[in-house]
C-alpha cells in the first residue's frame, strides 16, 4: 500500500518541568514581551499568584467562563488593550487557555500557556467562541500558544477521579487518531507515545494522587493526545461521543470511557498493523486486551445506562451517528453494526 | 524519575506522495511566491526537468557542489537576485538542499525542498558553508524548508547498495537520538518510528530495488531520523563516527554501519525502557538482536579494518573520542570501554 499523506507540523516550544513553572514563565515572557496580561480565574488564584509575583509588570484578568462567551472575550481583549499588553499568559484549564486564544485571535499577541488540567487546548491552533448558545470554532495559527509550560505540580489539586476521567478522554483522542480522517504515520507515532504515557500514568494517579510521577505521565500523554488529535481530526469514536453527549446530555468523560473499547474492537481488526502498535503501546498482547486491563485497573465506567441513557434512546442515536460517520473509517459503519456497538455500550457488555 | 525537558517543534509541511512531486511542487510554489529559482544539479536534470516544465516562470540554477563552498553560494544568491526570485525550489540530495539553505540564510526566501536521497537536510534548520577547506555550520529558522515534497519515485535511480548505506546512516541517527544530549520523549517517539520504517524498508529496497514500497519506507524513515537528530543532537555514536571519519578518512556509511551495534550494546543496558522500545521498533526480542538481524539481511559492513583503518590507529582514535564524549551518555565512557568497543568494531566482532 502506498504511503501518501500531508502532515503539517505546528511550531511550539514545550517546557516540561515539575515545580518550575514560575521560573520558566518569567523566562518565556522575557523572550516574548514586556507587559504581560495574565489570564487566570479566581478559582485558580492559588496557582496564578506565584506566577504573578514573578511578573512585576503584569496585569491580572480574572473573568473566565466555560465555552468562551463572546462578551467575556471582548472584556478580556479590552483588558489587554487597556494594559497595552504585548504577551498573554494563561494559567488554568481549557476555558482559560480558550480565552487567551480568543484574545490572540484578534490581537495577534503571543501566548505562554500554563495548563493545570489535561484539556489539551494549549497544544492546538483551534479556537472556540460562544454567542447566544451557539459555538463557533475555527483554526488559526495566531492562537497556537508559542510556549507551553507543563508543571505537573499544578495538577495535584485536580481530584484523582476527575484526572482519570479526563485522562481517559485524552486516551480516546490517541486511539481515535489511528483511523481519523487525516491520520498519518507522524500523528500516529505521537498518538502511540500518548497511549504509552497515559496507560502508565493513569493507574499511578489513582494509586498515588499526591505523587508527581503519574501526574507527569498523564500530563505528557494529554499533550501528545492534543497534538495527535488536532492533526488527525475526529474519528468514529469522537463522532459517536459527540452525538451522544449532545442528544442525551451524557457526561463527557464517562461516555468516552464506555464507547472507546467498542470502537476499538470494531476498527482494530481492519488495521492489523496499527492494532499491533497499539497493543505494544498498552504493553499487552492485543490492543483491546490492553485497554481492558487499564480500564479495570482504574475502575473505568462500564455502561451508558448507568449515566442517564435509556434503551429507547438507541434508535435515534444510531440515525444521528450514521449521518456523521467519518470518511475513511477502516470498516464500513452500517446501522446493524452501530446497533450492536451501542447496545453493548449501553448495557456494559464487553465487545466481542 | 522526573520528566523534565524542553522540546522545540519546528514548523514544516510535509507532503508524501510517490509519482506526484510535480503537481505538489506547482501547488506549493503557487502558495509561496510567483518567481521560483529551481536549484538542481546537472546530474539531476532528469529529475528536475518535469518540475521545471510545470513552473513556467522559473529560472534554473545548475551549479551545486559538495559542502556548499561560499563562492558557489554567492553565485546562487546572485542568480536569485537576478531572477528577482521570491521562492526557492531544490531538487536533489543534501548538497542541493544545502545550497538552497545558503541562499535562504541571507535572503529569507522560503524553500520548497524535493529530496532525491536520504540525506535528511530538508527536515532541519541546520546550514553549512565551506571556505578555504573549513566548514562553518549553524542553525537558523529561515533555512528550514517551508514544505518538503517526498516523492519516492525520484529515489529509484539511487543504486540499492548506496540507498542501504545511506539508510543505515539514518538508522544510526534514530538509535543515537535515544541518548543524545537533548534527547526527550518527543524526539524519541519520532526516532522509534524512524527505526520501524527503516528496518522494514531497507531490506525491501535491496530485495526489490525498483519497487516503491521499500523506497517509501526508507525515505519516510530518513525524514524522521533527520527530525529526531536535529532535535536531540549528536550522541556518542555520531561523535565516534565523526572522529573516525575525520582522522582516518573512513567512508561515512560503512563507519556508521560498523560502529552502531557496538554503541547500542554499550548504552542500551543502562536505559532498559528505551532498549525495550527499540526492540519493539525492530520487531525483535532485544534491540541488539533486532539490529543484528537487520544487518544480516542487508549484508551490512562488519569491520573497520575492511575499510582502511589500521590497528595502530586505535590509540589515537580513543584519545580523540574521549575528548568529545557527549554529556549525559547513559554509561560513563572510559578509555578501557572505548578500547574494547573500537577493537571489536575494527576486527568485526559482535559486541558482547
Amino acid at each position: 500500500m502506498s504511503l501518501t499523506f500531508t502532515h503539517e507540523t505546528l511550531p511550539q516550544r514545550v517546557v516540561f518541568a515539575s515545580n518550575q513553572a514560575v521560573r520558566h514563565v518569567a523566562a518565556e515572557v522575557a523572550r516574548l514581551g514586556r507587559r504581560p496580561l495574565v489570564i487566570a480565574a479566581g478559582a485558580e488564584r492559588h496557582l496564578a499568584e506565584p506566577v504573578l509575583a514573578a511578573l512585576p509588570d503584569a496585569a491580572h484578568h480574572r473573568e473566565v467562563a466555560m465555552h468562551v462567551p463572546v462578551a467575556v472575550a471582548e472584556r478580556a481583549r479590552a483588558a489587554a488593550a487597556e494594559h497595552d499588553a504585548d504577551v498573554l499568559v494563561s494559567v488554568g484549564g481549557g476555558s482559560t487557555t480558550g480565552l487567551a486564544k480568543a484574545v490572540a485571535l484578534t490581537t495577534g499577541l503571543p501566548i505562554v500557556a500554563v495548563p493545570t488540567t489535561y484539556a489539551g487546548s494549549e497544544a492546538t491552533d483551534v479556537w472556540g467562541l460562544t454567542e447566544n448558545g451557539r459555538k463557533t470554532t475555527g483554526s488559526d495559527r495566531r492562537v497556537l500558544p508559542r510556549t507551553v509550560i507543563y508543571d505537573a505540580a499544578l495538577t495535584l489539586s485536580l481530584p484523582a477521579e476527575l484526572s482519570v476521567a479526563s485522562g481517559l478522554n485524552a486516551l480516546a483522542h490517541c486511539v481515535d487518531s489511528m483511523w481519523a480522517p487525516r491520520t498519518d504515520p507522524v500523528n500516529q507515532a505521537l498518538a502511540l507515545a500518548g497511549v504509552r504515557a497515559l496507560s502508565s500514568g493513569l493507574p499511578l494517579v489513582l494509586g498515588e494522587p499526591h505523587g508527581l510521577e503519574g501526574r507527569e505521565q498523564a500530563l505528557y500523554g494529554a499533550y501528545l493526545a492534543a497534538v495527535a488529535f488536532a492533526s488527525a481530526g475526529s474519528g468514529l469514536h469522537h463522532k459517536i461521543c459527540h452525538v451522544l453527549g449532545g442528544m442525551f446530555n451524557l457526561p463527557h468523560a464517562q461516555t468516552h470511557a464506555v464507547v472507546l473499547p467498542q470502537v476499538l474492537a470494531l476498527n482494530a481488526p481492519a488495521v492489523p498493523d496499527r492494532e499491533r502498535q497499539l497493543a505494544e503501546a498498552f504493553g499487552a498482547e492485543t490492543a483491546s486486551g490492553g485497554l481492558r486491563r487499564l480500564r479495570t485497573r482504574i475502575d473505568a465506567p462500564r455502561a451508558l445506562r448507568d449515566h442517564g441513557m435509556r434503551e429507547t434512546d438507541l434508535p435515534a442515536a444510531i440515525d444521528a451517528i450514521l449521518a456523521v460517520v467519518p470518511a475513511g473509517n477502516p470498516v464500513p459503519v452500517t446501522a446493524a453494526r452501530l446497533d450492536l456497538l451501542l447496545r453493548r455500550a449501553w448495557a456494559g457488555e464487553e465487545p466481542e
